[in-house]
């Protein structure tokens, strides 16, 4: 535990504001949002300047504290959970939450790591522009932590992770110099690309206090269609045509296991299919325009679906008459995880493979995972147009202690789906990071050469190893 | 100088065609194409396969030899030409030059190091897609050296950087282990993102070996208008005015001061002024369609221009009529480097800014550098759109000796350059990478954080300072 002296120090360099010490006002921040990861610490430091944070990193350094920086604290991965020992501090980024400076004529909003996701959109919005990355977490998540856990979300088919939406960073890098990187270049081949390496490096390199982020032009028109398809593979083939026929305007494209619209249709009330028959793959498609001009995207999305129907790719389709009904289609997509959890305890895995194997990945490991785990069911949905996919393993029908089961059977199903991934030239975290919940199937999985760049970096900028500790890079015990 | 003991070595390892000693045959790749950099080496290593590379970079880490990288030798900054001492050896990947696949349905291709760019334009062409960067040495460069400089071209503004291309990379780090990421993971936070931080690393972090490269649709319909304009104010509001109306499908805008259109005019045999009427500027904007649809690429870009002229922005437009003025329009940008050359010695600057301060940028820093150095004339042209112009200051007319001025103000006037670069937020290398020639300049200007990251990194991944010496890193004298 830290000790009083400690925290007077950094009392002095912050002001009272600047630290936090109440152990009410400390606890929410000590559990993650899902309540798997716990720690302890004393004080929760919150700085609200790039100047402070680098006074902040400098202390610790002489002091030897590590520190565990916080955004939102929506980490999927226990990314910002603080070490049980208490021994280290929470640097929180909330109170630098101002947006400096947003322009609709460069697409542009400089924002502080402390800006949460939806005041984002809501500025952008205002100035009829759109910040194109979304979850679900958006009224919590902030700007500093998407950026280092490199967020993904359903418009990443069009527009990318975080990492394709960042021009520019503002950060302190662990001996507590700043790297001003803010202003916004296209073009800029100075060496390592700084900005790249401390994109989703979960605040193990540094800590970021600003970026400058890409805007899109506002959606004037969309459409919203819901497809049945037989198989992964048709609804790839789907894709293909959607893309060839539509182009960049395809914004979103969801695939849904029907066996998952059945739990939305069993509990979440008012849930109905969008088409008639009951098909096993279910497509949603979300086509944009930034303009009005004809055809516009209900039109068009019309013609490719009426191509697809001909060519026996799609069995059934429909597209939402009105804002209300595509509401309504995206909240099957958005509510398949809560209906998931009330069929009963489940293992999920945030997984992608290459987009070609995908189809094959989704019907052969399902099958695979129902084998070798008898009486589990497995399923996937997801983000088919990334090849990213939430693949879930449920328990055996009846088991009614969750946590006993995955207790006693967690690890061995996670080396499994972890196996097939890997099989298969995937990624074992595609959207959520590491944290803490992955370091050790990251060191088990990783090649050589991934895990010695990844250690021999981290060691580089941060030979103290005070920055998120435990967090991402593998012990030395873990592979 | 190394001796034959260590070039049996290698012969050893690599086989007789693996290593080439004579003088004849080495001595094209000891000065780089432009005749600015002059190197030694008494052997060029061939290697054919990542596993060769592999075991070349092991028995050079044993003997303590340095390696230098060359593709197709190319660089503008002498990011390629051996240490003049001899003491280092020459690392070919030319001989690794093979597609190793090419998929349309996937939009990607995955090539080895040595492929020349202007094959894998063939390879894509023949598959009905393109693969969306050029540069003026295609003929020679090659796809490894492409990703090492993270080139660029003038079809940035739509498709990006090799950076935003690159989908996946097979390397060699300088501890000989093969980084395997050839799997195109649209979604992978697995840590830091190895295969960013070797784009663009000039060849100083490792070896790339091969790489998956991202496809687009071929050009169903392209139109290429000429605009002439009163400013580069006006040339950023047109910009701006053609997103708004032509969104993504601007797939080039460049910038042209009348003053580099004379030299055109007086140099290029054939070359003819595509408007009536000279203006101060000129803007060449291409718009392309990936497929036929109506309204094609011509008649929106019409309406676009029509606004342009009825706003006042444009004084003066043409669309090319037909392909072969299209391609007239652009020779015309692809001879002012040639043109400029004709008309007397220059000091060539790529540069960027972000894109809003470019206009002032290229008014201000052209009348300050003519006024701090009397006689010459500065002026500067290219991808206004990305924020990156080609910036130069021509000797004072009647200079017959051109190496003899640039040897006597070449130093200061780069100073003077990139000093306003940087005041303005601006990158001294935009497209070229730092190599030799920036490598000082890089020193004397980066923020202490950038070069602290910088040389924190590159001791981390080649403890020896075996690969690619005296590229990019700044000496501990060079700031």
């Amino acid at each position: 535990m830290i000790g009083q002296e400690i925290i007077d120090r950094f009392k002095a360099l912050l002001g009272p504001k600047g630290v936090i010490t109440d152990p009410d006002d400390v606890a929410p921040w000590l559990t993650d949002w899902r309540g798997r990861f716990h720690g302890n610490a004393v004080a929760i430091l919150q700085p609200i300047s790039a100047e402070e944070v680098a006074a902040t990193i400098t202390l610790a350094g002489e002091l030897g504290v590590p520190l565990v920086p916080q955004g939102g604290n929506t980490s999927m991965v226990g990314g910002a959970t603080p070490p049980p020992d208490g021994s280290a501090l929470i640097l929180s980024l909330r109170r630098m939450n101002r947006i400096r400076a947003l322009s609709a004529d460069d697409n542009l909003a400089v924002c502080e790591a402390g800006v949460i996701l939806a005041t984002l959109h809501d500025a952008a919005d205002a100035a009829e522009r759109r910040f194109p990355l979304s979850v679900g977490a958006k009224g919590s998540a902030t700007i500093g932590g998407l950026i280092s856990t490199n967020a993904g979300g359903t418009q990443v088919l069009r527009h990318g992770t975080m990492r394709a939406l960042v021009e520019g960073l503002e950060a302190v890098l662990p001996d507590g110099s700043v790297f001003h990187g803010l202003d916004a270049l296209k073009k800029d081949n100075r060496g390592y690309d700084i900005k790249q390496l401390l994109i989703g490096a979960e605040g193990t390199l540094g800590i970021i206090t600003a970026a400058s982020l890409r805007l899109v032009p506002a959606i004037a028109a969309r459409a919203v269609g819901w497809v049945g398809v037989r198989s992964p593979a048709d609804a790839l083939a789907l894709l293909r045509l959607a893309e060839a026929r539509l182009g960049d305007s395809v914004e979103a494209f969801e695939i849904i296991a029907d066996d998952g619209l059945g739990h939305v249709l069993s509990h979440i009330p008012g849930a109905r299919c969008p088409i008639e028959t009951r098909t096993p793959w279910h497509v949603l498609i979300e086509v944009d325009h930034a303009d009005l001009s004809d055809p516009g995207p209900a039109e068009r999305l019309e013609q490719a679906l009426a191509e697809a129907l001909e060519d026996g790719l799609a069995m059934d389709a429909a597209i939402a008459a009105n804002e209300a009904q595509a509401a309504a289609f995206w909240r099957i997509r958005e509510s398949l995880s809560e209906a998931e959890r009330a069929q009963g305890p489940a293992l999920q895995y945030d997984i992608s493979v290459p987009i070609a194997r995908m189809p094959a990945f989704m019907i052969d490991a399902a099958a695979a995972a129902e084998r070798s785990f008898p009486g589990t069911t497995a399923s996937s949905f997801g983000h088919l147009g990334d090849g990213n996919v939430h693949f879930h393993v449920r328990a055996p029908k009846g088991t009614v202690d969750g946590p006993a089961w995955i207790a006693a059977e967690g690890q061995v199903i996670n080396a499994f789906v972890h196996d097939a991934v890997v099989a298969a030239g995937g990624s074992i975290s595609a959207e959520h990071g590491i944290g803490e919940m992955k370091r050790a199937e990251l060191g088990r999985l990783a090649s050589p050469a991934r895990l010695h760049a990844l250690r021999a970096i981290k060691a580089a900028l941060d030979p103290q190893g005070l920055m998120n500790p435990g967090k991402l890079i593998p012990r030395p015990d873990e592979g």
